[in-house]
């Protein structure tokens, strides 16, 4: 039988039809050379939004994306290659801390992440805010350097699943962002294309995470976990809280400042906590731990006893940036010129609103609100008000702006707007909610 | 507040949502100036396809494609002006003789056609048959002639509804056409910038259209209905069967000649009975007509006596086409240089599939497989051959395959075959399974 066209292919997903192994293959060669228009790649998103894709059919689309550019080869190192993949929160900088502790504990972290956009940042800004680190190496290099120094952290390259890369730009413009197989193959076909043995996949739920519920972060994790295992790679997935923003800093060198306290043993508790989970995680996956209670005293001695930090210095100064920042941060990394305080209205706090607090970050500079915009990696924001918190009449502030806009901007009074909005603060003798303790809801293994 | 973009109003009708009457103009504005591209067109077209337009979005999107161009203005003629649309038949030549017969019973006939694509084929390409004919008029010389003769067929000008042109060429490409709503705005986009009081719509049912079953066709029509009374004209639907061909002949110039048999008071009875019903509904909603006995017979009347005839005569003829053709056809319209006759295998004909015989058709050159190929006017198909009927061992040919390919050419074997499968032939002695004794399965004023 003739291949059916690509119309052909759309009206079948359309009916509810599973389009066969080559029938995806084509459609997806089909977008990545360009023969395939848009506007079709477009309907297709649509009609797999509403239709989805069974187990088969996505570890397919998955693996063609993977395939439509070149897969790394790591095959000369030894060590487990694992990597860990957050779906992107607030103030997310946990990939910095992690990679050199989990390189430190003997399993190799082969890391290609992505930019900021929207309200959540992206570790390659952040690690950009060090003057002279350089994201962008050959492939070559970051093998090298994978080998040598145990991890390495680089931008995805054209080469890197260039029909991701396509569909992701087209399903940002076309609403269809948020299905679930769609994101699911996005984040696999990247993955499986840097080389490695297992991922750690951070799944963020809550407010200021595109996954709102528990449910569907358990559909988006078995959607992931499927793709794994048809591609032999061992997947664990870690549910976590994504209620209020991570630690308390929110801009580009401001959480850099915020990842090496964590990398000299300090550091917020829940930052800590998470570079703890997924770091364990990670050994478990890479088979250097008997446990998972093991694998946390690892991470933590690692990151107690300097030879993170050892690492993440070794890596600074490997990928063009200034090692100096690991001993005297403050006056190497970029800082703004303007420090802004907000006091809270006294009361309890009740909720806070990530994305909200995100967005105020980007007004004030930290982040894109188009892909085209440049960013300030001395802006954002110090937070020191926590989920729970009683913020007392007359207390100090607990917000401060960093920011190089001129006084009277009227982005300041957008971004102070968003922050006094984020909070919800009920009378000082309300109930109280306890917040979590944690930040880890579940860990599929 | 702040129109939303065009990914928010996709987003918003992909969750369900109701655009309200401005977003819905802005998008058409936007599809229509082209500020909105192709892929957001396409990923909107598909999220209708599943969610839907509720009554007042539908009547809303309708009237902004009539909107998107000129609007026909025929108010110069007292006269009532009544449109017929078809859902598209195979062998529907319909329009060429109905428009004559219903001008010459006293109500004008604005009607605005379209040309074949797919299985069905179009009258503008039919009347292109006859040598000279233009139906590229200007619209001012089309309302002049609808004015003096009682009617004028034309094409879609670049300025009657470019909305709908832009939607309906990327519907077609994205797997988007069977959207209900979307061909019922479609439709009266056209038709409502026709500058018609009324409209009869011919909704095809069966195998050879595209609309399968009744429900369906109900569901369209109720559709249809609902626009033109929020527009203040009248419909009237008619669903009619198309599980045959409509008359004994599919292609352009052959098409032609059996609409002239019936302008001169002959044809199939299926023909003859298709424009007497359409024609006496047309009449009905024009007011020239006291009840459907009456008009049928008014209609049948313009028919038999030449009237009807005398109106095609002069419309040919100011559209530049040879009016010979009324009086010797045969000698007029364009032959096929080959007739390869085909008889069918003994039995009774249980089942006709039109649209094996409509894609027949087409591959012995009679219509388009894409949009860029020219036609040939004297190819097609002439059949012989009823549903019901029972054809004795070693009767003559039954079907005629008039074409201008050369000898061993592979469409042919491939036209031949498609005809042998197109006829489902039980044994002589299978229980007779009674054909309609008439096409019209319900009337809706």
């Amino acid at each position: 039988m003739a291949a059916l066209l690509p119309v052909q292919l759309i009206r079948k997903k359309r009916d509810g039809g599973a389009l066969d192994d080559a029938e995806i293959r084509a459609f997806v060669a089909g977008v990545t050379d360009g023969t395939i228009p848009d506007y079709q790649a477009a309907a297709m998103m649509m009609a797999i939004f509403f239709r989805g894709l069974d187990g088969r059919e996505l570890a397919t689309w998955a693996d063609a994306m993977t395939r439509s550019g070149d897969v790394i080869d790591l095959g000369a190192i030894a060590r487990a290659k694992i990597d860990k993949h957050s779906t992107g929160g607030v103030g997310d900088k946990i990939s910095i801390p992690l990679a050199p502790a989990v390189a430190a504990c003997g399993v190799a972290v082969p890391m290609v992440s992505g930019r900021g956009l929207g309200h959540t940042g992206g570790t390659l800004d952040k690690l950009e805010s060090i003057p002279g680190f350089r994201v962008d190496l050959p492939v070559a290099r970051f093998a090298e350097l994978v080998g040598s120094l145990g991890t390495c952290m680089i931008g995805q390259t054209a080469r890197i699943a260039p029909a991701d890369k396509k569909l992701y730009a087209l399903r940002d413009v076309t609403a269809t962002v948020e299905s679930l197989p769609m994101i699911a193959s996005s984040i696999m076909s990247k993955k499986l294309a840097e080389g490695i043995d297992g991922l750690v996949l951070d799944c963020k739920v809550g407010r200021g995470a595109f996954v709102k519920t528990i449910e569907r972060a358990r559909e988006l994790c078995a959607l992931i976990r499927a793709i794994g295992a048809r591609a032999g790679k061992r997947v664990t997935c870690v549910l976590t809280d994504m209620d209020a923003p991570i630690g308390r800093t929110i801009g580009n060198a401001l959480e850099i400042r915020e990842s090496i306290e964590v990398l000299r043993g300090g550091g917020p508790a829940d930052t800590r906590e998470l570079v703890g989970v997924l770091g364990a995680e990670m050994l478990m996956l890479g088979g250097v731990a008997r446990d998972p209670d093991d694998a946390r005293a690892r991470i933590e001695r690692a990151l107690g006893d300097g030879s993170a930090l050892a690492v993440f210095r070794k890596v600074v100064e490997a990928q063009g940036g200034d090692p100096r920042v690991c001993d005297s941060p403050g006056s190497v990394l970029p800082r703004a010129t303007t420090r802004d305080e907000l006091a809270l209205r006294p009361g309890r706090i009740v909720a806070i609103d990530s994305e909200a607090l995100g967005i105020a970050a980007v007004v004030l500079g930290a982040g894109r609100r188009v892909k085209e915009d440049a960013i300030d990696p001395a802006a954002g924001l110090v937070i020191d008000a926590y989920l729970g918190e009683l913020i007392a009449p007359g207390a100090a502030p607990q917000i401060v702006m960093h920011h190089d806009l001129p006084v009277g901007d009227p982005r300041l009074a957008e971004a102070r707007a968003l922050i006094e909005g984020a909070f919800a603060i009920e009378p000082a003798d309300s109930p109280v909610v306890p917040p979590r303790s944690s930040r880890i809801l579940e860990v599929l293994r």
